[in-house]
């Protein structure tokens, strides 16, 4: 494909094109409030990632490591990534954007674990994405799924 | 109000009860494999409470009390409820069904944790909910309210 998933940098405009996905909320909030008070510079590195057609952000994505002694779903216990917030813009939707955007988070070679809606299950299983065993402890009513690397398996309970 | 909130119980009368909810996922699936597997008897206690008018399950939430270890939202650090799922059925809505629902968790003068739709935050706020500092770490893309009783404030990270 020829548009490539870029890390974003943290800055008005970056967040002025979040303002046009839908899942916007807290984290989104907290990233202005940081910038507003010089928490963070302008154009730090943040944790999302995206596609742009020009100038325009079209998909986004946060990509977060958690550390292995975090790691309540892996066999071997290991580092993985966190995926959220994965979002295509209606207009651009269908087109394999969402697709590029998780193999892209696959290329790090680490165990993802998502948490998406119920509704796009058919999406994520497509990505070789699977449930995992509920534990009520751990999953606390969210509807995880996970993508297994080459040697990793669902960590027992 | 007339209707109290009651513990429900797990058994297939409750999971057929739950197919008329929006929010049914992993967790459902899961109780149902425990009843069918006889790993849990048909009746046990479940995590979810909810109000019946006569023998529809009209509103349901699931709470659960996480010990004081996993605490990173109280100070002091204490155990507290996990509130999910809080649903009321479309044509109850607006009758405060969902008002009481959160009462009746506050009634067990624990702090309260939730991590409800953006759209909702009105209801919760008037509910006394408040926003927590945002903590990428703990809480990875999620939109937290919580409810402290007194005495209890944010911890601090």
């Amino acid at each position: 494909m020829a548009f490539k998933v870029e890390h974003l940098r943290i800055n008005y405009k970056t967040l002025e094109e979040f303002n046009k996905f839908r899942e916007v909320g807290l984290q989104e909030l907290s990233m202005k409030d940081e910038l507003e008070s010089n928490m963070v510079e302008n154009d730090s590195d943040s944790p999302f990632y995206g596609i742009y057609l020009g100038n325009k952000l079209i998909a986004r994505m946060n990509l977060y490591r958690r550390d292995a002694r975090f790691d309540l779903y892996f066999e071997p216990a290991q580092d993985y990534l966190e995926l959220w917030k994965l979002e295509v813009l209606p207009e651009y939707q269908k087109k394999g954007y969402g697709a590029q955007m998780v193999e892209f988070a696959k290329s790090f070679g680490l165990p993802i674990k998502t948490n998406p809606r119920v509704q796009s299950h058919d999406f994520w299983q497509k990505m070789g994405f699977e449930k995992v065993t509920y534990d009520m402890e751990r999953d606390r009513g969210e509807n995880p799924l996970v993508w297994y690397p080459e040697g990793v398996t669902e960590q027992k309970h």
